[in-house]
């Protein structure tokens, strides 16, 4: 309660900002409705990813710092470390991380990812996890350098230099779990390669079962062996307006 | 009628070996109950593939001619070239080619996939299929120059042998059609890039919806630009023992 107090005199949230319940433990986290709301990648994302107790992990493209405050609600993974280029945004991270209580555990960096290298020792995390902007930049873009749109297409950074920055991170037998569309699965299993970072486990995102997917999760491992894992197709809704199980299993986790 | 009797006279069939309805416009296939038999892969390549009037095909691995007569049968194509390394599958293919009165469409070669350039021109066939041996080939392996071995196993020849043969046969635009083990599809893209058959269609077969998938068909196209489509998961079974609606369809059509 004494949080909410504190809301409603702007300690925690700016003008235009509002505060949802991640549902998951109490924990919280302050949006912008009007800006890049976290969605169901992000919940689904930090489902996947596999942190075991006492390891470092590395958020990029953290937004809202949703994945690293999940990951630490749901994990006992010893730090989380959220890297942001927007600075609006890595602010709204960093009030949510106090807002929660989790300064001892999730820390947000304002940074760009393309220098990771200036912000973090090499192969210092146990793992990375990243929601990146999904979209091919393109030119004609009408709003190319607004927030929502940088953290949607690929204008401030592309799918190499997300990969590049993970395979730095890590050390072998480090893993990288992403989220991204399925259209591009042969460039980011290309790139992956390309970086060592060999694809091993692999989850397709439908939005009914008779439906191509939408979104498409990959766990990456720093010098894996060539041989991959596809795991059943993850289906969001069971009939129209009804969630699956699983769907039901994962929010009811958090 | 009249090929029934010289079935039973002989004249088609070799001791040990039977016929089979292929269940598709009347054709039928010589096979050896205790070889290696088509199986529902075959099917559904032949389903997966996109034929055109007027086309070229060469199938790889043909075996008993499986999916050459099935895409006679299906497809408007012009001429379908199965090749097959064993003499005796070669044969028995060439005699069920006969028995389906198809020798005007198809044609069997008996011969060595890494010695494509012997046997055909490059880039003389508009699309390739090929259901090759699924497993990585394993010292130990007890029966390793047998029929059956060579057909499964990687004894005879490789993936990448499989794709760089394809990759010759084809000029660009030219299509494979490829039926494999997911655990391989790493290692399937990383060839088929390596080859510039670009990845752009693909499709997981899962036992039950709920299951990882035990095969997956992909559609490269030779200097295709990269971008993949993910079709909707082919699930076999919709209960124990209850082939799913899609599974009758293909069937149905055949």
């Amino acid at each position: 309660m004494a949080d909410v107090e504190k809301t409603v005199s702007g300690e925690f949230i700016l003008e235009g900002e509002r505060i949802d319940d991640l549902q998951c433990g109490g924990y919280r986290l302050i949006q912008k409705p009007e800006g890049f709301c976290f969605g169901v990648d992000a919940v689904l994302l930090s489902d996947f990813a596999k942190i075991r107790k006492g390891q470092r992990v590395l958020d990029l493209c953290t937004g809202s710092g949703v994945i690293p405050i999940l990951l630490a609600a749901k994990t006992e993974g010893e730090s989380f470390t959220g890297l942001e280029l927007q600075e609006a945004y890595a602010d709204m991270a960093a009030r949510s991380v106090r807002l929660n209580h989790l300064e001892d555990r999730v820390k947000i960096l304002c940074g760009d990812v393309k220098n990771l290298r200036d912000l973090a020792a090499p192969a210092s995390f146990h793992a990375v996890t990243v929601n990146p902007p999904y979209m091919i930049s393109r030119h004609g873009l009408t709003n190319e350098y607004e927030p929502k749109t940088i953290a949607r297409h690929e204008v401030a950074l592309c799918l190499e230099d997300v990969v590049s920055a993970a395979a730095y991170a890590l050390p072998d037998t480090g893993k990288l779990f992403m989220i991204h569309k399925p259209f591009r699965l042969a460039e980011i299993f290309r790139l992956m390669k390309q970086y060592r970072l060999e694809p091993k486990r692999m989850r397709l995102i439908h939005p009914y079962v008779d439906k191509e997917p939408t979104m498409v999760m990959i766990e990456g491992v720093k010098g894996g062996r060539e041989r991959i894992t596809i795991e059943p197709p993850l289906v969001i809704y069971r009939e129209p307006h009804v969630y699956s199980d699983e769907i039901f299993r994962i929010y009811g986790k958090r």
